[in-house]
């Protein structure tokens, strides 16, 4: 999959103390831009929220746009109504990269890269910002794609919620490593490494009622 | 990636009030086969609690017994500390199946499988019972690992814990269609369809410490 570029402007505020990492610190980092790397590098987030005392954790289509995320949904969702009241959420991306298999279980490991952002989004309420907030939605989907559809209505945008969510607080959590043996376990005859994972796509399925003749736009060639 | 094939043992106990599906009723499911196919389909899930008001969304390996889920992490994690005291807890998983790409932005969407289980988690206390669930973690992860590696000792038991959910209370939502415009937009002259995603493995990368002449182990050689 293509990662969109996005430009990064210095560094973000301070975490709040709850996203300090007080475990496997060695694979933590507050750093901004590997945050928004692999946020770009996302079609989904888990979207966490609770609601009389019950958590829920629901998959959403997500994109950044500089030191935001945003998130959209129907206006009538009971999912986006609470988030839009200002509910304390956490948004994880997570990009599982690869199996890690040591020459036992327990150091036996994943690859992957992480992260949680902590906050409370606000609708966009100006009509420009909404449209061009979803445009970066549909752009961060599959780069190339928006600047072929036709504008939305004014009802596709009535019936939509956007909502905005600071790039502030959050937490970063990578591995990216062979598996990570006692020495006194490395000779055993096992074999170990790492299964790499990724996400590919596959040659696209033309929908059936599409007219003849229309080809394949230069955005999916290479898939 | 394979699947694990497992038995299912009848029905669920009914769904609570709040994994009603209120949105598309069309792509909800309480069929609990359906949620367990999707669940064995997954290395990891998206793990949800609330601490002082806030919620955290942790990407955690994830494996199914029958009618629970296992999860499992270091004594020490403050994660695993705080689910092992029974917090609710919503576990989702979640496969990206693919991009829908309408004539619009409007009706793009992504079809994916995805299953929500709320409850409270217990930690296995007993020693036989904890190892054979540290098993299931470590078949789910590859099938045919486990049996190669050594037995945990004591001590890396110790340094585990195992947390059960019941596969009782659950939300089930899945799209798997083409794109689905409004009849008066099928005839514009723009590609729409579905470009397929999947998690792929790569080729298996070898630790660089480990010695010459180990064979790749056969569960890898397809991939």
């Amino acid at each position: 999959m293509t990662s969109t570029a996005k430009r990064n402007t210095g560094q973000p505020t301070g975490p709040i103390a709850d996203t300090r990492l007080r475990r496997l610190p060695e694979r933590g980092s507050k750093d901004f831009d590997l945050a928004c790397a692999i946020i770009d590098d996302a079609r989904i987030a888990h979207v966490g929220f609770t609601l009389g005392g019950q958590p829920y954790v629901v998959p959403m289509a997500v994109a950044r746009d500089d030191r935001h995320l945003f998130l959209h949904g129907s206006v009538v969702s009971r999912l986006m109504k609470n988030l839009a009241k200002g509910l304390p959420c956490c948004v994880t991306v997570t990009h599982l990269d690869g199996l890690v298999l040591a020459r036992s279980a327990f150091h036996s490991s994943m690859n992957y890269r992480s992260v949680m952002v902590f906050g409370s989004a606000t609708v966009v309420t100006d009509a420009g910002e909404k449209v061009r907030g979803l445009n970066v939605l549909t752009d961060q989907l599959l780069p190339g794609r928006r600047a072929e559809l036709r504008e939305s209505t004014r009802k596709e945008l009535n019936a939509t919620t956007l909502l905005r969510l600071p790039l502030e607080q959050f937490s970063v959590k990578t591995r990216d490593a062979p598996p990570d043996d006692p020495a006194n376990e490395t000779q055993v005859p096992i074999w170990a490494g790492v299964v790499p994972l990724t996400l590919k796509a596959g040659k696209p399925e033309a929908a059936p009622d599409m007219p003849a003749g229309i080809a394949l736009p230069r955005y999916l060639k290479s898939r």
